[in-house]
């Protein structure tokens, strides 16, 4: 029986917790094979089982202490394979054909940054083929091949999002729907606030703020390119079958809250520099050296120089897994008289469409924060986020007061049931 | 530095006991490197860690009661590529340039036969590429990909030595050195044997013998290949500097010693089929049906019937964990009144190319296990080999018999120092 070309196409991503044991990859199979036989032609996308990359990575160290980044893509890239080969054979086990690709065979060409490629095209010929040989196609996510060398390249963390949302793209998938242990996108992370509630749609910019500011469900790079591309998002729990959560263009989500959610983070450091030279193009020098290093800058404050002579002061944030990097590439600038780093800080957030046009909302959260005696060291803003920097130690008083504020916790057409007990938090790859 | 078309070029396989840990993985690393900088070009091809293809194995048998052999081989493939990605890094860190390739990217394709894929074609184009560009290239051992349908397949037991020595044929090296975990071949198992001694060369022909009856350091397969093309092959330790064995053509052999080595195996089993039916076609029944159930027979006695309507007896015999699978074929053939089994026999064989033109040694054979009281149940020999079919539990007295009676312990140009305690057996993949 061929495919017709009337049915729906649909591409379903799996993370590393949904296949991570046997059991795990046989629940993931049966849904694979209960989305064909309702109909649709079917593309999974499968991470790396559970811990594997990691393992991976290990053995890497345990051989070298500077594992070379091509031989490292050849390495990690194993991971996915295995997790689709297996998923594949469980798939025939349950009466359906199905076939698995590497990155590589289902034309997922990049560029040649090793362990961090960047992809150029997606050549769907293979997965079109089989997909009209009315097979499932599994494809090993989170890796390519370079457009030059024909090498294996690996997209670096979110990859397998990201390859699940390009295969979307391209193929013009009715949906992208992303399994997790989680059961969708909550207006905040249940494990803080006992009555948050999942959301059952939001906007790409939305989820791209959450993303960015603290929420681990969707890789931002992954939202970026659902963004640019069109291509809807459906979050959901591969452990139940209730809907999860939609993250969808702006003009097609049904109304625009003033706060869809409060997230935050604990993995956050700063940087303070003082007598920073007075200079032009001092802070371009200093940023500009942190990007070669690789680390990622979140918030920036600087202060005029009240005695121009004795230099400025300089704040910025990082991952704390950065902070040493940027501490070194900094130092050897030699552009300020001292150095202060500070780790015990967090920071909280709250995003919402809505609130590009009601300005009281940043009071709001200065004033509710306050009322907690909750100091707010650094504040940054978009038209649809305010994030405050906080003591790391209050950061969950934070959350619960903001979400209380808001009201987010109340009954909302795009808020509906209360987090379950079960809620992990997932991680990506 | 491009290398030049004068240097040297050699294929180096090192099996799964060589790469299994970390510091394995670095003693090959370190071994390819010295060939490079003793001015050879380097192709080395490596073998899966350690038990990593049974583990690959077992993960599928978890999700699958019949693992799916297209999927089986993308799982298994991947046990290769670790190995051969580590070593790179490994080789990296000693400051030379090392690339590694899947048995697809380096040329190597074959039938599509999941599983059990044969080599129909190495396109080296890429490896020449990459040794012009003064590159150690190295190659995932056991797999290709199918010409028809570009998937990934492997190659069997035994395939890593296949891949090294197609490697070889196709680049036209100078030699096809397999690192083992045993200095080489030996004129005995030095287990059962103390004085059993290594030889420093033998024939193809001898070589063939051996692996069929019961010596493990090289794959059969492997030796017919490099046979048809006449690739010489140097089998030796990974431990050690010391030269191992030569497998050549007999013609660049010094001598035919009348004897060469004893070999044994203690897992071979026998069937008796009684009351077969003498009818014409019947032999051929039985033989084809086995060979459809992937069987392999090594030897075949029937006895003329007495009286031809009790019908003839039929024996042979198999490996032992073929047994089951042989049996059950031919009880649905019906052809016999009754099928005995027996899993306490083994055999042991002698090998020697000088045996072609000296009639004598069966009988000395047959004398010297007599002059034992062991008694020789079955009997087959090729030109070069005599191999006695006995009870299991008198192998080791009859291979020690015949290393002295034929005193293989002896010194002679072929057979060279002690075995050391260290032997082990080795399995190559």
């Amino acid at each position: 029986m061929a495919a017709s070309q009337e049915q729906n196409l649909v591409v379903m991503k799996f993370g590393g917790s949904s296949v991570a044991e046997p059991d795990d990859i046989k629940r993931a199979a049966g849904r694979i094979v209960a989305a064909r036989e309702q109909g649709n032609r079917v593309v999974a996308v499968l991470s790396a089982r559970g811990k594997s990359t990691d393992e991976l990575a290990a053995m890497a160290r345990e051989v070298s202490d500077r594992p070379e980044p091509r031989e490292m893509d050849m390495l990690l890239s194993v991971g996915e394979r295995i997790a689709c080969s297996l998923c594949a054979m469980a798939i025939h086990d349950l009466g359906q054909q199905a076939i698995s690709l590497t990155g590589s065979q289902a034309g997922i060409v990049t560029d040649s940054s090793h362990t961090k490629a960047r992809i150029l095209d997606v050549r769907t010929d293979r997965i079109r083929e089989k997909l009209a040989d009315d097979r499932i196609v599994l494809v090993a996510g989170f890796q390519g091949v370079s457009t030059d060398s024909r090498d294996v390249t690996t997209l670096g963390r979110g990859g397998s999002d990201t390859t699940a949302v390009a295969l979307a793209a391209a193929l013009g998938a009715d949906v992208c729907e992303i399994y997790t242990d989680v059961r969708g996108v909550f207006s905040a992370d249940p494990r803080l606030v006992p009555d948050a509630r999942k959301l059952s749609m939001l906007s790409f910019e939305e989820m791209l703020e959450m993303a960015a500011s603290g929420a681990r469900v969707l890789q931002l790079r992954a939202v970026e390119y659902a963004r640019n591309h069109g291509v809807r998002i459906h979050c959901r729990s591969s452990f139940e079958d209730a809907p999860g959560t939609l993250v969808l263009a702006e003009d097609e989500t049904m109304e625009r809250p003033l706060v869809t959610a409060v997230t935050h983070s604990e993995e956050e450091a700063r940087v303070t520099m003082t007598g920073v030279r007075d200079e032009p193009g001092v802070a371009g020098r200093i940023f500009s050296t942190l990007a070669d290093a690789n680390v990622n800058v979140d918030m920036i404050i600087q202060n005029e120089p009240v005695e121009p002579q004795r230099g400025a002061d300089l704040s910025f944030t990082v991952s704390r897994d950065e902070l040493e990097a940027a501490v070194s590439a900094i130092r050897v600038l030699d552009l300020a008289t001292g150095i202060q780093t500070d780790e015990r800080i967090g920071k909280v957030s709250i995003v919402g469409a809505g609130m590009r046009s009601h300005p009281g909302v940043a009071a709001k959260v200065f004033e509710t924060l306050g009322e907690q005696a909750i100091n707010i060291e650094m504040i940054s803003t978009s038209p649809i986020k305010i994030s405050c920097v906080v003591a790391a130690d209050r950061v969950p008083a934070a959350v619960k007061a903001l979400h209380e504020a808001f009201e987010l916790g109340a009954d909302a057409v795009r808020r509906e049931e209360p987090a379950g007990a079960e809620h992990r938090p997932t991680v990506t790859s």
